[in-house]
């Protein structure tokens, strides 16, 4: 028998199937007193969005969830309300687990990094899915799609000679989850993978491991650059236009990292000069993508709205890692995911 | 030191760059008497095209052409001119080194099928090519691109929740050096492989093996079907209406084998109406694919000009091929890619 003990209070701070929110209190049935009012949070565009827009809610319902957030010890997800003050309404705030992964300058900005508050974040959650974007935007370019599908536009029957993606190599800028995942794929396809990480020894899948010194001799004879880093003061403007300009013209480009990793004006201009092959982006230097951008118009680009993370298993995968982290949380064990407040990430 | 000896002659049929052909010679410097006319050939529009338009040639260039068939006893692909006539024109041929892989009703065509004379054919030159036709098919409707490319064309960034392919499953039918690799970069991508032959073991990266009488009960489980059935009198009409009608509106066809194993007319018409997710295509019931075609006009079709398995790299391994079997030959060894009059493959 369990001893009789105080629960403690778990705010559950966006929107989630109530499966999901019945998961969490069933995990831990004795410890934990869950807080989930759907009614109140955001409304969801689509599955497993976390930050969809405000609903009209009465007065009494804010200072409800007020009241929430004023017990909880414990949130899944930062305050939708007013982010910045979420410090000072929830008092007895201890841990939040993020549904995002790169959330450095997003801390930053609502105040938390500087606190002694522990975050968590999402990462690895969306490796797989994040993976299978950068495979298919390499062929999608590799084996020419926008090509076939102007021909078939014109009902135009020509044979071609064309390109295999075994042989190529590729750049790997980040090695966490998604990285790893990505030269697992791409290694299994045939694709030399040279990865970029601070340190650390060459994970499955990666041939060669360089450091960001190491770069500028390497893009010259690299077929695609997937950047999957992380917004940090090291990586801002890593691929400036001077290091662009240091790839080949077959060279594909895929961003599932952040937008400020790329000097975007600089890539744009080479794309449409042809001095680029194309570029999968899913991160771009200002989201939304402003309707004026030159990219909306290219060809040889594939957009994604910054979903290329988001599938239907992910509030699962979500409420796995956080229920994991609610048992390791209450029985004093380490965390995992824990956001790096010296590395940002 | 060789013991002088008759060389033995071979034809170049089909154009290849002036290197391959030297290699070959290079290959067996003193059994045999490589004969390659290039200004005679039919003219290659792409590279690695075997079956360009003929020449306009004098009848002098004619004459010669026939004179060196009527010496071969080893020819690099078909007579180009009166394939039909072959074995008549050249009565001292042995031996045929085709670069195509699907050749049974081509050789019955052309009245060779019944002969004694030895056919090789190119299977496994294009495994790796057509296999990531295949995959790039399954991530193109999985990642749902063209929806993509809609939204693009109309500046939209609409967020969203998508589709994993990890997870999924994919019926390969035809386990040779396509379906194989298939599997191997299917099975990669955490895809589960269901793989349908005639017989013999689950190669690496299939899960499960079926016979043709155990589609019917997978058909209603598949999130891809993978068409590499040669054309023979087993695989006409294997997907045939019946079982199109048992797939999930989830399901995509790739077909890389020959476009006479699907019911074309039916798969348009459940293409059309939402009863299938997708197709990709390099094979027709009639190529070129005629401009009547409703193929042409539908969003949710990849349509490739039976190009998928041709790439820079092709005459490379397909004379790798060729001088590995024109030793075997000469040395009285065994062939590989023997054609079995029997299975017509």
């Amino acid at each position: 028998m369990t001893t009789p003990r105080e629960r403690v209070d778990v705010l559950i701070a966006s929107w989630l199937d109530q499966r999901h929110a019945d998961r969490i209190a069933a995990a831990e049935p004795d410890r934990v007193n869950v807080m989930y009012e759907p009614d109140i949070l955001p409304t969801t565009r689509y599955e497993a969005d976390h930050h969809g827009p405000h609903r009209p809610i009465t007065d009494a319902q804010r200072a409800h969830w007020a009241s929430l957030l004023a017990r909880a010890e414990i949130s899944f997800d930062f305050d939708w309300e007013k982010p910045k003050e979420m410090l000072q309404r929830a008092p007895n705030l201890r841990w939040v687990q993020s549904s995002s992964s790169g959330i450095g300058p997003m801390l930053d900005n609502i105040g938390v990094a500087a606190s002694n508050l522990v975050v968590t974040n999402a990462a690895g959650i969306h490796a797989n899915p994040l993976a299978e974007f950068a495979i298919t935007a390499a062929l999608y370019f590799t084996k020419e799609i926008p090509r076939l599908n102007a021909e078939k536009a014109k009902k135009a029957w020509n044979r071609y000679c064309g390109y295999e993606i075994a042989g190529t190599r590729m750049i790997v800028v980040g090695l966490g989850g998604v990285g790893r995942r990505v030269a697992e794929i791409a290694s299994a396809m045939g694709i030399e993978v040279v990865g970029l990480r601070r340190s650390g020894d060459a994970p499955p899948g990666v041939t060669r491991m360089i450091d960001s010194d190491g770069l500028d001799a390497e893009l010259p004879n690299a077929d695609f650059v997937v950047m999957i880093a992380p917004d940090t003061p090291l990586t801002r403007n890593m691929l400036d236009r001077r290091r662009l300009a240091l790839l080949p013209p077959r060279a594909v480009i895929v961003n599932i990292g952040r937008g400020s990793t790329i000097d975007e004006t600089a890539m744009t201009e080479m794309l449409a000069d042809g001095r680029l092959r194309g570029a999968g982006l899913d991160v771009f230097a200002k989201e939304p993508l402003p309707e004026t951008s030159p990219l909306w118009d290219l060809p040889n680009v594939l957009i994604v709205p910054h979903s290329a993370s988001t599938v239907h298993q992910e509030n699962d995968r979500l409420v796995d890692l956080f229920i994991e982290n609610l048992h390791r949380y209450l029985d004093k064990r380490p965390m995992v995911n824990v956001f790096d407040r010296e590395r940002k990430y």
